[in-house]
């Protein structure tokens, strides 16, 4: 057979693992795809970098589009991440006929549609697994065993860090700076950890996700995202005596008169008998519901260079498998085309904590205010007395925009001292 | 484009099921696919049955047979079930060029071998999503998501009747028998319940994971199978107070030096804190330890019409794109060529209840028993007095083989009066 010849544009974190499989496991993996796999080149910024990993000095290179262009490899495996120059060499690959396999989330958030589209006009394969959730077997379960059914909703445990976080502040009651500070201090979290804690990383995996599962296409643009920076330690002590956790989720659902999708991420009130709600530490987890196959949920290390490059390993086989039975995988379909819709077209269960004034009527006052706005409260609980007095009230399904009337209904009553929190409760 | 016909073989639970989904959801089908899907004919065994959904007549012949040579499907689609007729059905399809998508884990288990060959000298396609865990992804990913990685160890809860029977149990404290009338009452286990109890169903699915998991071929007869019909309620209270919980696992596992594999099915104890624990009532799960990727589970509804048909219409899709896209799907690789160990060589830990005599010296021999054979104490814990004391030891891992030397011995000695419990730990 006719080897399969592979490039490798980067070797950080995740490229050199996938370099370290590739040639530790050369013969099981020729022996999956049917023929030889052959590393012939990897680009890296610095020749001289210390890669933690034996690799020939022969097969490196500082130029990756001269690689692309020179050596003409089947398969581009592209995990340098960033959206520039990551996008014109994939665009080199695909004009050169090559299968890619990439990782990189944020450009696929950004500008899918444009690869999906130059991977079908040049017939090659673009596989990217190991953008979502790290190691989890996620996108091909949706874009392929899932493409008989019809997916009503996704809800995702898709950022390890925060998870990580939010899993320590439910524990041990730290506040967030100091959850965040043991995340960096474990390796768990960036120094810069914008991109996780903002919610900008699990929004763009939320983008691409919400485009294979309602066969539409999303951006990361079209993502209302909240991050964690403002969950408070009495936040997670509230969804606890509640009977919840917290967790940041990543939520794609169709609307309830199925005519667009929303899509968001924010940090929510799982109840503990979720299954989402055992998921700790920094593992991720999606939970998936269609209308045949009902509830299922993915489990895994959605991060870290070994699982990573596990998911980019496979699809290395699929396209090599697919090449050499000269065929390709599945192209992404966008022909239901619905819109994403706003915020304020969204609904869900919030947990609202209000602390009110020592006066006559305050339950009233509240009561008419939520009545006023058309949100209907499910329960309600007072707790502590006089100027300590807190309402805990949890609100049947209402819309974003009704709620955030009602809130501000709330914030001009002179019954109300604060709305010291307001979190949406998810997943019952 | 040509459209891609399909024939149904079976429209019993999940054929009627997948019938449904494919002519209700036509035009997102032919969407996905990039071609009309359209349903050609239905072998059913009598033609005036009452299935349940509306399907032209014109569409049922009860000759399975003649469907497949006279109308020459793209794509026949196996639901039947055993043996007989079913192989030499799909053997006829695919000489006549058929892909051809099964839910026959039976099949499968005795036979896969000539099937996949079969499929692989006609150039066809062999999909069998359907056939283990229902609509949970799993053999996709093990065949494709994971090629890249080296697995290490599979435990699935793949049999929901009995998941179902043990999750009674543990939270009502039920007998065995109690518990499989409440089962078949809500009609989660059969009138005849022995495929599922005593664990022939879970031992076919532990086949058909463990062949594709190693890359080796693997019959039901090659797997140790043992059901729950020997599970009493002390077992299941000894679990809980130990913080376990009892499930029926069907394991594959490469035997520590890596030169064959374990596979086998038969009640374990596992941790609360394991993933599997939390997987209650007629829900499935498979849990899979690899090298790069760490530890996965998927989750899910193992059995029923829609689930399984969101599988079956999964696999349907993808047999249409790969005859479109001109290749074919991925091959079964039995190259590793692992021979399955017998029983003896497999390691677990163990939990043994054994009511012993008042006697002096009871502990030094029941200690001394353990020693002997080389099982090692991990923790012991004496209940009750005089004739009615009890000791609970749980080992650290240990050969089959030892273990059950290690019991025979027991049973031998003056100061034992019954080995009344010996369960498998597993999962930590």
């Amino acid at each position: 057979m006719t080897p399969q010849t592979v490039a490798l544009l980067g070797a950080g974190v995740v490229g050199s693992q996938v370099a370290r499989l590739v040639l530790e496991q050369r013969d099981d993996l020729s022996a999956r795809v049917g023929a030889p796999l052959d590393l012939v080149g990897i680009a890296v910024r610095r020749l001289d970098a210390d890669r933690g990993f034996d690799v020939d000095p022969a097969l490196l290179t500082t130029d990756a589009s001269a690689l692309i262009r020179e050596r003409r490899p089947d398969i581009v495996v592209e995990v340098m991440g960033g959206i520039e120059p990551a996008r014109t060499l994939i665009l080199e690959a695909f004009e050169n006929g090559a299968g890619v396999v990439t990782a990189n989330k944020a450009l696929l958030a950004e500008d899918g549609a444009a690869l999906y589209a130059a991977a079908a006009r040049n017939g090659s394969d673009l596989y990217y697994e190991a953008s979502v959730a790290g190691a989890i077997p996620l996108l091909r379960p949706l874009r392929e065993s899932l493409v008989g059914d019809r997916v009503q909703r996704v809800l995702g445990i898709v950022n390890g860090t925060t998870n990580y976080i939010l899993t320590r502040m439910d524990e041990s009651g730290a506040a967030f700076d100091d959850a965040l500070a043991e995340a960096q201090a474990l390796g768990y979290a960036e120094a810069d950890p914008t991109a996780d804690v903002e919610g900008y990383d699990a929004a763009a995996k939320a983008a691409i996700i919400a485009g294979l599962a309602f066969h539409s296409s999303v951006t990361l643009a079209d993502v209302h995202r909240e991050g964690i920076t403002g969950v408070t330690p009495s936040d997670v002590a509230a969804a606890r005596e509640s009977g919840h956790v917290v967790k940041l989720l990543a939520i794609a659902e169709r609307s309830l008169d199925g005519r667009g999708i929303n899509v968001r991420v924010h940090p929510a009130m799982v109840p503990r008998t979720h299954p989402l709600a055992g998921v700790r530490e920094a593992y991720n987890a999606v939970f998936v519901e269609s209308d045949a196959a009902g509830q299922l949920m993915f489990y895994g290390r959605g991060a870290g260079g070994a699982p990573t490059a596990s998911a980019v390993v496979g699809d290395i086989v699929a396209v090599a498998r697919n090449r050499i039975s000269g065929g390709h995988g599945p192209r992404e379909s966008s022909y239901e085309a619905l819109p994403v819709l706003p915020l304020g077209a969204s609904t869900t269960r919030y947990y609202l904590a209000i602390d009110v004034a020592d006066k006559a009527g305050v339950l009233e006052k509240v009561a008419h205010a939520f009545a006023e706005h058309g949100v209907s409260i499910e329960t309600m609980r007072q707790d502590g007395h006089g100027d300590d007095a807190t309402l805990q009230i949890v609100t049947h399904s209402a819309g974003e925009a009704h709620l955030a009337d009602t809130v501000e209904t709330l914030r001009g009553l002179d019954v109300v001292r604060a709305v010291a929190s307001v979190m949406r409760v998810v997943g019952e």
